[in-house]
């Protein structure tokens, strides 16, 4: 029987819930996300004693479907003062299904300043105290959390700037090795963890594919499928193993609209010392201690992370995913990638979003604070947000923080979140996904890029206004019921372009519940999450005048093709129209 | 004939517009509000090019009406992201009236980083370079601009704080005697002016008292009519002229509503110790330059501010209102009168509001960043913001950016503004008016206090819901008629209280403009302002969940009364719907 955890951290209490009826059948950020709505006040401060931490493992989670392996996290936002869901691929989500765990419900706060640890397993949950913990990176939390249990649990929790509440701090959790770089990164979920004063939660079980279906053998069968149509794909099948995600900095280079010196132009010059295929090459030569492509959670077979040794061959960090080799690269004109994993080994350790940092940096960088280009200048900056420097507390609440303490204009934020790796004035495709999503600037809520730019699902002239906003919500809704699934978002190109996908996927959902879904429904849950999200932001004060890009994408030429973002607001608003009722 | 001085900072450019039809009635708040809404795009970056800075005299300033020049600055506030009028007593007021300058608008964005003084004489106007004057604060700028110009110049400009954009970053304009003490300070109009690159405005004119009326001597004698009115009154009269605002000390104390440690107690042991009884006996035996009270321009017969003196008799700082005594002194358990002058000085040069700083020296205490009550530590936190450090990047953008980057929760700022000195608890009157006001947390914008505490204009219990709403309401239509006379908001007392009041102001505007205005007609000025803003906010995406007050003030009783703020905000909905729509 599936439960739901409740930790109440003013009691120190845990509590297993049955699932509520209207509860059965979500998961993921479908949950989350209704939980959120259900249960906190949209106008709380989200680093109150009002606001929750949620933790959901999406449908298929605990499952044998490949790629089911993504952990939703939600709560208000205190980066964007709205609804967020953030999710990483890791084991733990697997762990969590596999133990029945609907969701787990971190409320409350404690009155003093003890951190303290949940930990999981077979028998149940229970609070620990966590003094030792308390100041560290992730890096020693994991190690400390091992020696004191054993090698073989599971970790998410929040280094020093989750415990300083700063609005960029995000949620690690654990691959299959135990490395903590897989990131529930976006909106500061790791400040409301830190503000909980939860500092890690550890899961120690052995099941990971143990979630019920209906018919073991039919599921199999199915999941082989789709594994099958999976590889199939040449995005997920070859660019995306080959040279992971980063295979895209070549790629958005050639398109010009990769981001370079903060948002000033489309293309940089060194792209490719710092792209996939650099990356592969020198992880292979330097002989790593991981393939150059690795996985994120088992069942996973796209494997489009890596882990990037140093001369020695020692890792340095796990993974370089492109929008952190972007973010901390050609956003700051610094194009040496062990620079860049350097960076992101801060970012993991601290416990930052990168996206979010390299922002932070790009800012700063603006403001004169160090010089775009500096390397070392911006090694030097990230590690003052670990040390709890004034300036620290600056960069480490991201890239709207930065500019306000600065007083600088260009800052590529919407709602307070900073823009991932696409420029929306040569990706329009991607700026309506921005400007429409609750979530603040976020490339996953409607990846348009695949229309705009790798031509999967169709094609949308990615430099004109036409058809992007149409391109972008059937992608918010598609993506919001992949994120229920518990599926990696990669899935995606193969659903868009292979027509065995979708039914595919259906049919692993009706064996996985025993449900006579079609295709309409999957829409229906994307469509009720979007309504939901919306309906929370409603109510903490969100309107349309939100849903906008900065004003200098309106305004600014981008070279090469020096276009501006010209899609109308009011056709986004309109289309939005649809999602401001609840059912 | 009236004109509109319109400055563009891209171009350098100065020209004289005649005055549209439209705005012919308009003055003071009334104008500059309208003049936003007008021509600005309130979803616009603060400090972008799209923002405007409107400065205006009121409606009856450049004549001898008693306490008729208060200045209105407006623009979006880079506080709260939204509507802001910010107004100051000052001389310069009334010398802009009587050049016939019914409003300047400062527009535009220069793209170097060269300052520049805009000049007016009764040549006119015009921009001279002033990189001389690039740094620094307050007191050097107005002893720089009198050796260059001379002595008899009036000058309002901003300090570091408006350099660096800082968003608590205010206006200072002067006194009668040139100090830079008088400032539209709330809402950090100084980094719009610091965005600009414009450092000061340098007025040159003896004409004071020279702006047309339709009939002088009639004018002359319901002015005078008018003096006999405020000087009446036991609040102007009395109470006012012998000890300054800061006569609200111990009256606010011994109500249990003065916010102590962060608005954690209502009551204060040292309150006496900083009050303006102490103040006038401290000036008064130390001989200083000034009486212990003052005037802020001319034709002011309530002569509220003062200038306070050190031990020999030198002024440190004029004034110290009660408000700053308040937010320097009690809120940070502080005792001495002397720090709070230091404190004052250093918000007077490096050009904040002293609400504000208190606020972030508040909310920093909180995180404990230096102890409640220690005075040099305060004095060198606020040095800081001068020096450009980062962490005087993070106390000049005021509390709410204070609490973001220390994690803290107990900020009691509404729309990002911080709350004056009059816990909303206690005084439940002005937590309707800091709720609703679309300025941010704000006691001018409805002074409640007035029915709560000092029984003027009748009396509402100050500790009950019941009746709160309509009182601030009122106040809050009748404050913004009195904005856009030019008119001191201490006016007011006689105007609840004297059936003479209102029907002499309402003649003093017929004889001032010609008209046949009714008090009804007064009373629509005043819901037009705040249609106007609040119209203003819509379009930058306000909504009623914004119109709340912070959740501590719900949940945490205030000792001694151990009342929550209970005000039961459909109530504020309902009310402020009225304002909703445009005429």
């Amino acid at each position: 029987m599936d439960k739901i955890l409740r930790v109440n951290m003013s009691e120190l209490t845990v509590a297993e819930d049955p699932v509520p009826q209207a509860y059965q059948n979500l998961g993921g950020r479908g949950l989350t996300s209704r939980i959120l709505l259900d249960e906190v006040e949209a106008t709380c401060h989200p680093l109150g004693i009002n606001n929750k931490l949620v933790v959901a493992p999406g449908v298929l989670s605990g499952t044998r479907c490949p790629n089911s392996g993504r952990l939703s996290i939600g709560g208000k936002s205190p980066l964007t003062g709205g609804i967020k869901e953030a999710n990483a691929g890791t084991p733990l989500s697997h762990q969590l299904a596999s133990l029945g765990y609907k969701a787990i419900i971190v409320e409350g706060l404690p009155e003093n300043d003890e951190y303290h640890v949940l930990y999981i397993s077979e028998q149940g949950a229970r609070l620990e105290p966590a003094k030792d913990l308390a100041g560290l990176g992730m890096y020693a939390v994991n190690e400390k959390i091992r020696k004191r249990y054993h090698e073989k649990v599971y970790v998410m929790g929040v280094g020093q700037a989750g415990e300083c509440r700063l609005s960029n701090a995000g949620i690690s959790c654990n691959d299959p090795e135990g490395g903590p770089g897989r990131f529930a990164g976006r909106g500061g979920l790791g400040a409301v963890m830190g503000s909980k004063k939860l500092k890690a939660i550890v899961v120690d079980t052995k099941k990971i594919f143990d979630a019920p279906v209906t018919d073991k053998d039919k599921y199999g069968e199915l999941c082989r499928k789709f594994v099958k149509i999976l590889r199939g794909n040449p995005v997920s099948g070859q660019a995306l193993p080959a040279y992971g995600t980063n295979v895209l900095m070549n790629i958005i280079n050639e398109a010009g609209a990769l981001p370079t010196r903060n948002f000033k132009y489309g293309r940089f010059e060194g792209a490719n010392k710092v792209s996939g295929e650099e990356l592969s090459a020198r992880a292979t030569a330097r002989g790593g201690v991981g393939t150059p492509t690795h996985n994120c959670h088992p069942g996973c077979v796209i494997l489009c992370s890596n882990i990037y040794p140093d001369e020695n061959g020692e890792a340095i960090v796990s993974p370089i995913e492109y929008e952190s080799a972007w973010a901390l690269g050609p956003n700051l004109m610094i194009d040496d990638l062990d620079v860049v994993a350097r960076l992101n080994r801060i970012c993991n350790d601290v416990g930052l979003d990168t996206i979010e940092a390299g922002g932070a940096l790009g800012v700063a960088m603006e403001a004169g604070v160090v010089s775009f280009g500096d390397g070392q200048g911006a090694i030097r900056l990230l590690e003052e947000v670990g040390k709890g420097t004034p300036l620290g507390h600056i960069i480490g609440q991201g890239a709207e923080a930065v500019g306000k303490a600065y007083g600088i204009t260009r800052v590529a934020t919407v709602k307070g979140q900073h823009m991932p790796a696409y420029d929306p004035r040569a990706i329009k495709g991607i700026g309506v996904t921005y400007a429409m999503t609750t979530m603040g600037a976020d490339h996953t809520a409607g990846y348009s890029v695949s229309a705009n730019i790798l031509k999967s699902g169709g094609f949308v002239d990615p430099l004109k206004a036409e058809g992007q906003v149409e391109l972008s919500t059937k992608l918010q809704i598609a993506t919001a019921a992949i994120d229920s699934f518990g599926l990696c978002v990669f899935v995606s190109f193969s659903l868009l372009d292979d027509p065995e996908g979708w039914p595919t996927v259906v049919d692993i959902w009706n064996y996985k519940t025993g449900g006579k879904y079609t295709l309409d429904d999957v829409m229906e849950v994307g469509k009720e999450v979007l309504r939901v999200e919306r309906e929370f932001n409603r109510r903490a004060g969100f309107t349309p005048a939100h849903d906008r890009l900065p004003e200098f994408f309106r305004t600014e030429p981008l070279p090469p093709h020096n276009t501006v973002f010209d899609v109308p607001p009011e056709e986004m608003d309109r289309m939005n129209e649809q999602f401001n009722m609840l059912r």
